[in-house]
């Protein structure tokens, strides 16, 4: 096995959970933890999600095989050009970003040339509402997906970070994720559905709750799954979610302004049979077909 | 025990849960089930959540203590006013209506009269996405709120219909219920804001994914957890939802304007602080306080 050291930076939820991942399904080498908070490093040692802290993650960088990059989108960026000039070709870094076009775009000329590291773009379609290496759980990636853009096959890789490449995805598989490649474009608008359309919808659901309702104690009490489901992401956390708004902004806009349409006809349609139609719609997605047409009178 | 008959009228998926925690909760005497469906009424005998099927729901509702009407509203609305006539002032009708404005307007007449028969307005805040007796559950109501509106204080139910109104409350308790009376149109609006407006924006959203991503194997292979529970509810049946939107239009419409102009705000804002504002009202619905500021970089 090529891969003896791994360097996470960023051991918060998903740098912890990777690390807990790693450990549990066998990972016996040796991972460097840092965080910009030095509690999160402390609280990812004490849970055992890493196997020492790094005190200077540049040197805990260079002495590592693969390098995880773990934080908002912005931070990803900031290492990213940190670490391009002081790492040798034959290391791989990776990371685990919301956002990928913007990343392998600044990445494009920093990586992957034949006197630079190489970088494997990488995004597990895992998380919690709730931050920070406390909530890290390694079973969060069971069952999910591992998105890959540019996958294992950037041309100007070398063969050393190449095969580490190809044994970290190997690492991915082990921890119960399925791996998809896509075209980091084409990453950036679906996550702008399935992710980031849904955090925004439930951030502005809870956000008119709190402020019209505040006080309303029936309110809360009579919120059943649905509204518990509508408004769980409500508690993500703004830091995470102001780096995606940013280097994702026109294809999450898009999304939003035609969920927005959708709701104005369905508004505009509650007591006409177009609304039917919506609901056979939606009954496709989640069913495959409309639902059977259940009698109205009893 | 004054009730020792009971009558449900609708024995799909609310209908025969209640009978299921009626049974598993002790209640040993007579249900008889009636759903306009046949097969309904023969899947809920078979899993015992009745003990015999109606074949006449006029009779069957003559001959017991308490007539539970369970359905679409505007059904409930039809057998309000059929049984009505024919019912003694010594029995109750009671329902698992989701809005109450139009109920109890329509009922004030009838019932709750000298020569009436009483009706005891009820709203158990359980479900599911599924229909029908196959996936009755008794345990649905285990933690649930049972909104019930103009109590069991009505002036003019007769002094038995009363006491079976408080022993109906109290199987309600059984079943693990909380109860809560509130006025009907201020039910109305709550419910429009904790549980009509999610099923919308679910079903919004999934007709908005189906339409758009119809064939895109790739959407549902790295929609998550926060896709599949933002369209859960997409799986509802229009029969039952239509009734809901024709009732209880105004407050829908009007829920359903306010997330839409917080959509277009935070759609015009991704890249201000004004979404910093969102996310923290947003984590004080959920947290009750702005989450602690995370670092921004690693």
């Amino acid at each position: 096995m090529a891969i003896k050291r791994i360097a996470i930076l960023g051991t918060g939820l998903i740098g912890g959970s990777v690390g807990m991942a790693l450990r549990q399904n066998g990972f016996t080498g040796t991972i460097f933890g840092w965080d910009r908070e030095v509690v999160q490093a402390a609280i990812a040692l004490a849970r055992e999600t890493i196997t020492e802290i790094a005190d200077d993650p540049i040197r805990a960088a260079q002495q590592s095989d693969v390098v995880l990059l773990s934080g908002p989108v912005f931070s990803i960026l900031e290492w990213l050009e940190k670490l391009a000039p002081i790492l040798r070709p034959d290391q791989l870094v990776t990371d685990v970003g919301s956002v990928k076009g913007i990343l392998c775009e600044r990445a494009s000329g920093l990586y992957n040339q034949p006197d630079k590291a190489g970088f494997l773009p990488g995004h597990p379609m895992a998380g919690k509402e709730v931050s920070g290496a406390a909530n890290a759980d390694g079973s969060i990636f069971h069952g999910a997906v591992w998105l890959f853009t540019e996958g294992t096959k950037s041309a100007g890789m070398s063969a050393e970070a190449r095969a580490k490449a190809e044994e970290w995805c190997e690492w991915v598989h082990r921890f119960g994720c399925r791996t998809i490649d896509l075209d980091p474009k084409r990453h950036d608008e679906l996550c702008a559905w399935v992710s980031h359309l849904p955090q925004f919808v439930s951030t502005a659901l809870s956000a008119l709750l709190e402020e019209r309702f505040r006080d309303d104690e029936d309110l809360r009490a009579i919120g059943g799954r649905a509204l518990r489901e509508m408004t769980r992401l409500g508690a993500s956390p703004y830091s995470m979610w102001r780096d995606i708004a940013h280097t994702n902004e026109e294809a999450v806009a898009a999304s939003l302004h035609a969920l927005e349409q959708r709701l104005t006809h369905l508004r505009e349609n509650l007591k006409s049979p177009a609304l039917r139609e919506e609901f056979d719609l939606a009954n496709r997605f989640r069913l495959g077909r409309p639902k059977s047409i259940r009698p109205s009178k009893m």
